[in-house]
């Protein structure tokens, strides 16, 4: 098991749709990264019974949650509580980069 | 419920030992920060059945996980498992910021 990584040695690109990439995990938690390039985007998606929480590192994104929409950029906190539709699209002209913590982990 | 917020507003200073503050929280995970000013730390301690994860915002801190030491700046994640005696050492001249996430959630 490792305790220490950087967030940059866990970013990408991924043509086809965004990227994601897992830093720890464990049944209780999964944390990771999602990089969406200019113009990707997560479609609006649920989670049962799982939180889902974005610390955005760097980059734009346009974030819906439930019923809000809001912009967000470096150093917002978004919340995606269980069974709540959310997803996010890069609305800026960089790599939006995420942190992400899911719990419990989606496996 | 809230769903958005900037952890700048989630920041600040407690001078007997260190600042905390929650984002988020849910059964199943609390998001929030951890600043310590220089010269403060988190002893080291354990969460039974919870993991902690850490992203540091700013600042340099000299974190004891388990066997392992390592000091880590800005977008140093630190996974503490659950069981696992962790700690942190504000070692620098600036506040150390940090998002964590707990799952489950300590309450």
């Amino acid at each position: 098991m490792h305790y220490f990584a950087h967030y940059r040695d866990f970013i990408g690109v991924s043509a086809e749709r965004f990227f994601k990439t897992t830093i720890f995990q464990s049944p209780r938690m999964l944390a990771g990264m999602d990089c969406l390039e200019p113009g990707q985007r997560q479609d609006a998606h649920r989670h049962a019974g799982r939180d889902k929480v974005y610390f955005v590192v760097s980059g734009m994104g346009l974030f819906h949650i439930g019923d809000e929409v809001q912009s967000c950029g470096p150093g917002s906190t978004i919340w995606a509580p269980a069974d709540v539709a959310h997803g996010v699209a890069n609305t800026g002209s960089e790599t939006l980069v995420m942190f992400i913590v899911m719990a419990p982990e989606p496996g």
